[in-house]
């Protein structure tokens, strides 16, 4: 595969389909290219013109005089064929297909696509689109603006990809409006060729790039995107907004695990296993991309607030608390020195509260105090009108101030009048300025977040001795008899052959081996009965709890016969399992899914009717690390119920997390395992004791 | 008490403290109330000066040739008191008090505040402040600024009070800005005098105001304010930004369903039970205000999406998703219509999407047939670049459109390059433009909200006949003793006294008591240690549950006996709860707690550790009308336990909704329970076997 660098720093370029008509794609693209002063010929080329805004046109690229790299394509959707092939017949490397007409249309599009990319494939090209609004590449030595519309962003360390085109040309205006540096922009179109997951890879490499935004609607390979991302985002913070939620809703995990996984939980797992910060809309995503571009990550979660005004102060400390940051304390030193300085009047606690007087000297030195002070990792600086000083004054004293600290430090200039005038001097700074409290809390939440994953271990996938032979017999046996459902005993078996404790069992056919079981395992006992067609027991009833006696196993089995018989269930197609009744334990639900495109999906939550009722669960595509299984308990809202309440003990955490662990290994041998629940499993504080209680399991069986 | 009228629609006007030096306060204000061209006489005084801004001045208020109706105050401090004293005199019948320097900064302020509300009190004043930066009345027969700062702000039917001054003045800014129009504005200070209360109820039977919002960071009376705001909200919507959340929780319930209650859920609990809408942010209070201001309300949730682009069209359909709203189905008619006229690569079916090349007449053409679809209550219309149509007309179709139909229509008119000059035009007619999908979408569900709150039944304050006395006589009885903490028995006595249903109970001294009460009420049964000192039961294990014969009660007796002599209470202190064993129903928590100034108020959680451990938990003031009880109910997250899963039964909503208002009734009773947890109150489908069995309960024994 060539390096993307054909599309992003070509040396020279041709605008095939460059109009001389005002107001069209073809003219403004051309025009807009010729703005951005790109470093390298251009060459226009149309069929009849002589000229394009006053640069010699050619009739096709293969008139071009000299050589070209890049590409860019804005013919009429018929034209687009013939002109790539002219483009490999030119030896160009890159391609930037502006035109639409292809997969978004409907079948003939579709045809047309695939004859494209056969094309480019054919010829080792690189192409951008078809269907998209181009690519920008700010690098002084290129000054590519390949792009129909949309600002010319300001030069800086920031990438970004959008599957819209709509929205990145917004998304650029914003940029422009905030003087947000950009060093890369590419609008996806139709991802025929390079896709998010070129991108990744590209800019994971690219000293030009600080921090990576992404919009997109959908994945092409989500498993390859967790692989890049969880090594990009160790070197790089990406920023994703990731929309389409209620479809990935429709599209997620079957079944009921499937209700409870709910709209784009999975999407949510696969940002968490890989360190990729969701932003849920557009303006969070700026939010993030303030802080990450503009300033140091935070050592720690410790904010210190100073501010002219009571008001947005207590709205910066409500979100800073409610997002999960702390409030820093001062040390009395920093106060003392405060103290000396400010009014009387003024707060010198956190947050600390110049009063309206403050001018950027109060500012200037108030927040040189603070940033010496140990015990503040970052710094929210919030300047509201009325105030004496003036407002840009304040701006560059921050800005100055700032620049010579190693922590964070955000500014927040609320207000119209004056003040936007202050927020764009900071940002000329390359200081974040945010316009509301909240916005301020977001981006540092973020930054604090980013830095604590950085920090986090990489994990490893553990590989643990397994009987994969025998899982492998029984569930081949499944589907050689066409049963996608396992029995309850085949199901437990494999969870044994894998290391996963079980309670203790005895599979029977009839009352006599029932009975038999029983006693061999000591009562209470419980009786199950189990049937391909019986899939959630408890809904008719087929689980029957704490027998204590022969008498109430003799009754339990005939109320499970006759209720099997009631369904149509012969009794010899029917299976009793007895169990061991285990008392006591924390009932927890892990499992296995598929979901499209992502393959296996383990599942955790609580156990019983609450992960139902509650959709707490906690989803991690496979394979786990050996952080993702702590990660993934720990996100769970009802943590406290294993941490143990009331003094209690906490469960087994380790042999929880090893289980996971196993579950994901399972997975991953048997990716044919299209649904697994374990519900319940018990944990308990001695792990020796934790055990699967129930399970099903279904396999596809397709070949 | 005077009507507000003479703070808001003075005829004439003093401004004491007016002063001569540009930059001023005194200066400013005087200078914004001469150019918002007040309709009446504007006196300046000032002790030397014969003009201020070429209007004679007067040295004292007593100079002033006509009657003053209004006195500004910002007059140096220690000039407050004998300056109001002057305006008493003078016959003044309304105070705006700018001047600092009060409560807030400490005691000598505090006792220079008391001061002042005993002249406003004995002169039967109104005032507005201390400590605040003003007012505005822009109703065009008074056009009273008197504000030191912000900006004067376009008329309209926006009523704002804040406690914050400088979030007052970026308000004003960013309302101007947004074109909102405002009628009303008050910085509310320390609300010596006036409160938010006060403002309520004037501005509930203003005709000039359609939309209240506030800013608050502290109620004075919060029971006062449930009352007013439940029947304001019938008539127009009040938008809340409370903010102060980390201090509110600090302040909020204790004792262990305090931690549930956790962090401002009395403020939620408030604000749901009187119909208002809570904004989390400012900026959330203005995408609410914008809709509120500019659009008649929707008659359902059912909306409608049109863009001509993709991806801001999904970012939508997620936002809208997410915030409860539903996607229309459009009639095929309408689709039909839409499909004949739009590119055949338009999608007609919702989100309507007429791709990029859309013009001023396909978004007009669109919005008629799909504002004539029943199907559909409101439309939120999406405009983004590149559009070749003039971004000005299509806002200009679109207010036209919308202003002919009684459904709501918000825009969305994304990017900065020249759509800003397309949504100012939007709002110039008054119609809602936002720049994010998300906000639009904020905006819409608020409405909806609304709507329905307004379509909801007021309720009533049932009054059940109940044994009031009997409970009187047990906790008269415990206050006298000085016992803080009710034991079981007298607890339960009170809640049949109530007619709460509880579960068959024994109390018995010793062991031979005890076995009687188990033969009397049969086995199994549940044994309880009671005593002031055990409050938390299952902490030292001190309930035993389902004991099956006489044996098993004998060993739990036993152990219980040792447990609580561990803990040094003497047997004969402790008392004996023999109670019939319940098995099965679903497990609530029903509990009284008192939170400051808001007095009772009453839990309700799904029961057992799962209501701590998850923190599912509704409260509400007391009183609770009858649509209060349903209301909370439904608004834990657990609900659909207590609706029944996998086929269970619902359980007996009806009298668990009569539990409720019971301890309502008896937490308006008895102010003195400052605790009271039933946990567990057992609910069954069968409304005659739901009970409580267990309850602890603390009353407040100072007199």
């Amino acid at each position: 595969m060539k390096s993307l660098d054909v599309i992003f720093k070509p040396q020279s370029v041709a605008v095939v389909g460059a109009s001389t008509r005002a107001g069209s794609l073809g003219r403004n693209l051309f025009d807009k290219m010729l703005a951005a002063d790109f470093n390298g010929p251009i060459y226009p080329v149309h069929p009849t013109a002589k000229y394009v805004h006053s640069v010699k046109a050619y009739p096709t690229i293969l008139e071009v005089p000299g050589p070209v790299d890049l590409a860019v394509i804005v013919v009429p959707r018929e034209q687009v064929l013939q002109t790539v092939q002219q483009c490999a017949q030119k030896d160009v490397k890159g391609l930037i297909v502006i035109t639409a007409g292809f997969k978004e249309t409907g079948s003939e599009g579709t045809t047309r696509e695939k004859a494209l990319l056969e094309i480019v494939k054919a010829h080792n090209l690189r192409m951008v689109g078809p269907n998209c609004m181009g690519v920008i590449c700010t690098d002084p030595n290129v000054r590519l603006d390949a792009t129909f519309a949309g600002a010319y962003p300001p030069t800086g360390k920031i990438a970004f990809a959008s599957q819209s085109g709509a929205l990145g040309v917004t998304i650029l205006d914003y940029a422009g409006s905030l003087n947000l540096g950009v060093s890369m922009f590419v609008s996806l179109g139709n991802k025929a060729d390079i896709s998010g997951n070129d991108l990744l890879e590209y800019w994971r490499d690219d000293p030009s790039v600080d921090v990576v935004l992404m919009y997109l609607e959908s994945f092409g390979n989500p498993r390859k995107f967790v692989q890049l991302a969880r090594e990009v985002s160790r070197r790089k913070p990406i920023v994703m907004v990731k929309s389409g939620r209620s479809e990935a809703g429709a599209r997620a995990v079957s079944s009921h695990t499937g209700a409870i996984a709910g709209a784009d939980l999975a999407f949510d797992a696969l940002f968490a296993q890989c360190g990729v910060l969701r932003a849920n809309t557009i303006e969070e995503m700026f939010d993030f991309a303030m802080g990450f571009a503009n300033q140091p990550l935070p050592q720690g979660d410790r904010v210190a607030i100073v501010t002219n005004a009571g008001g947005p102060a207590i709205m910066a400390t409500d979100a800073c608390e409610s997002l999960g940051l702390r409030l820093a304390s001062l040390a009395p030193k920093t106060q003392q020195r405060l103290r000396e300085r400010l009014l009387p009047e003024a707060s010198v606690a956190n947050p600390v509260d110049l009063l309206p007087a403050a001018n950027e000297d109060d500012y200037q030195f108030t927040l040189e105090q603070i940033l010496q002070d140990d015990g503040v990792d970052a710094i929210i600086v919030i300047s509201v009108p009325p105030i004496s000083a003036d407002a840009i004054k304040v701006a560059r004293r921050i800005s100055a101030v700032a620049e010579k600290s190693n922590k964070t430090v955000l500014g927040c200039f609320m207000g119209i009048k004056g003040l936007a005038a202050a927020a764009a001097e900071l940002q000329k700074q390359a200081m974040p300025a945010f316009s509301f409290p909240e916005s301020a809390a977001r981006s540092l939440a973020a930054m604090v977040r980013y830095a604590q994953w950085r920090e986090r271990k990489m994990g490893e996938f553990p590989a643990y001795s397994v009987h994969r032979d025998m899982a492998t017999e029984i569930i081949s046996a499944a589907k050689k008899a066409g049963r996608e459902r396992l029995t309850d005993w085949e199901a437990f078996q494999v969870l044994l052959a894998y290391g996963i404790p079980i309670v203790g069992s005895r599979i029977c056919r009839n009352l006599d081996e029932t009975l038999a079981a029983a006693h061999a395992l000591g009562y209470p006992v419980v009786l199950k009965a189990s049937a391909a067609e019986v899939i959630h027991k408890s809904d008719i009833g087929g689980v029957q709890l704490n027998l204590r006696h022969e008498a109430d196993l003799k009754t339990a089995f005939h109320k499970l016969s006759m209720r099997l018989k009631g369904l149509g269930i012969p009794l010899e197609q029917a299976q009793f399992l007895v169990q061991k009744m285990v008392e006591g334990g924390r009932e927890v639900l892990l499992g296995i899914n598929q979901a499209p495109a992502f393959g296996s999906i383990v599942a955790f939550g609580l156990g019983g009717i609450y992960v139902e009722a509650l959709k707490d669960i906690a989803l991690r595509v496979t394979p786990l690390t050996t952080e993702d299984a702590p990660d993934m308990v720990q996100s769970i809202r009802g943590l406290a119920i294993l941490q143990g309440m009331r003094g209690e003990k906490p469960v087994a955490f380790d042999k929880l997390y090893e289980t996971i662990l196993r579950i994901s290994q399972l997975a991953q041998d048997f990716p044919e395992i299209i649904e697994m629940d374990i519900n319940p499993f018990l944990l308990f504080h001695e792990a020796e004791k934790c055990v699967a209680a129930d399970v099903r399991m279904r396999v596809s069986i397709e070949k």
